[in-house]
């Protein structure tokens, strides 16, 4: 079992649920913009939230936006020992640096004592592209735990504990054996992620196949998925892998039956409207949409709500149990409704 | 080792390249639709190509598609023994057919021995969601598998073993432990799949987390990833978790650095761009786009090709060697020249 550590007061390893992380891509110092996409990812579930910090400016935005934040804040520090010091200051709930690359190497002391004092965590993250080439002229899962050892090693030393760990690539298995290395080695927690991903199709596939095989190897206690564009996205698609690996549940999970000489309805229109009218819902659900009422209620029966389709009609449906018949047209209508009325009764 | 069997020339199994599948969502008796289609898939990539044959006018259709298409067509039939009849007739490749549900127990017999007579393989498809209920009222992984083996025995009993099997289920895990013991008893080649994966992001994530522990397990000869909409990007998403597994690789894969303080150009949209002039190349490279001139080239030594942009100019190197200097503006058109060049000259 690894340690636990907390950003403000989100667990993060020690077995508490896998910690959503994501990252705004707006520039730090617009303190109302990054605001603005905090709320944004917070509403989409994301647990904790990075910003760069790459100049003073943006180290000084950090009061009101960790002020306005309702997730904790980390700031990301390359280099300036000050701009750590200042975001500590500023509140932040937790660091990404590694102190191995600050210019100052005295300065790197006071930033841990604050931390410490502040009990805030330091995540040290290594990333493939970054690791220093000369020392390792390949980029072996040694080279890459060797590496993020060089930058523990100077928080150690000072006796700082509250250490976060990601050892990132682009490559799959580079990622996977260096997770795997370090985690014999040391006991922090886990911030799993894989980098350089890329666009779109190819940036979602590569992060989830990465991301499956740690998570199935319980090698991670916090995620982030990285992807070009708005970083909502990258939330969307971390709850949907933990769903998938029946990790965490969030929203609703929809299964639709694969189509048959039977069906009469469009289907996939209908399964897409269900999905768009329950956008909102937060509480983990299970909604079948089933293009046959013959047989839909009852093959849905672990579903906890359902619609089985049929001609002009169809049936709406409650752990495989039918409480009604409706115009098909009504269908989805009826069906938020329940669930609807359902979950206030349970708030 | 699992048996190998073929679908046209098109190899599955036996330790060959995992094969990528897709499947027309076109009405199959719309002829010129279908085979538009199935050209953009082609040109994606896939290898073969599943189309829908509920009625006789579809089966009929299949003479012109088998003919104008370019890879294995495989017929997906249900319930009505002479469709898949005509549809080997019609010059099909492959059939999906489970013979179990087969209204005419006689007529099935007539299937195999047409499929047997023109060497063309039956996939036995089972899907948790049509798992017969009165007979396994909870969906293990056994009652999968032994669902499976009932259409597979009536093939079996007629000496037929032309075989595939798909064992698909929305649950990742359920999926898994089906594939791993039908794996044990058999040796017929595996297609892969998840069933009712979803909508946009989160099909796509849940494909991918389910077909990584498949792929890392050695599980799959053949794949195909159901998305909702064009079946193009189902290609796309299949080639890009292979390649992220280091399973098959097609195209460009492209690799960008970590932005960091050095970085005077906008990295993201110039991999973007980089990724759309060269959407077309089928052969496997390896492009990186570096923000630093300094120690881009020899961080990205391993790619075929890259760029390195600075400020107002930037680098483009082969094989972590700079070959020219360019303006920013011109630097994506020369990479692409560069590589159109070696293109060209290894064809």
């Amino acid at each position: 079992m690894r340690k636990t550590l907390y950003l403000g007061s989100l667990p993060i390893g020690g077995g508490h649920p896998i910690a959503v992380q994501s990252m705004t891509n707006t520039k730090t110092r617009d303190c109302e913009a990054t605001v603005g996409q905090i709320r944004r990812l917070e509403e989409a579930g994301c647990e904790a939230v990075r910003v760069a910090v790459p100049a003073q400016e943006d180290a000084e935005a950090l009061e009101g936006i960790v002020e306005q934040s309702g997730i904790p804040v980390i700031a990301d520090i390359h280099f300036d020992h000050r701009l750590a010091l200042q975001s500590l200051r500023n509140g932040v709930q937790g660091l990404r640096l590694n102190p191995g690359n600050m210019k100052d190497r005295k300065g790197i002391l006071d930033v841990v004592e604050e931390a410490a004092q502040r009990d805030v965590p330091i995540r040290v993250g290594v990333n493939a592209g970054s690791v220093d080439r000369s020392r390792f002229p390949v980029i072996t899962p040694e080279a890459m735990v060797e590496s993020a050892l060089f930058h523990i090693r100077i928080l150690e030393e000072t006796g700082f504990d509250k250490i976060k760990v990601s050892l990132k690539s682009h490559d799959v298995f580079l990622t996977l054996e260096s997770y795997r290395l370090f985690s014999t080695l040391r006991d922090y927690p886990l911030h799993a992620g894989i980098t350089e991903a890329g666009f779109g199709i190819s940036g979602l596939m590569r992060s989830a196949a990465g991301l499956s095989l740690l998570l199935q190897e319980g090698l991670a206690d916090t995620l982030r998925i990285s992807l070009t564009g708005d970083p909502v996205q990258e939330v969307e698609a971390a709850f949907a892998l933990l769903d998938a690996l029946n990790l965490r549940r969030r929203g609703v999970t929809l299964i639709s039956c694969p189509t048959c000489g039977r069906t009469e309805i469009d289907l996939e229109k209908m399964a897409y409207l269900v999905k768009e009218e329950l956008s909102t819902v937060k509480e983990p659900l299970t909604v079948a949409v089933m293009g046959c009422a013959v047989n839909g209620p009852g093959e849905a029966a672990d579903a906890d709500f359902g619609i089985a389709g049929g001609k002009k009609e169809g049936l709406i449906f409650v752990k495989g149990k039918v409480i009604g018949k409706y115009p098909e047209a009504e269908l989805v209508k009826r069906l938020k409704d329940v669930i609807m009325e359902e979950l206030r009764r349970k708030r």
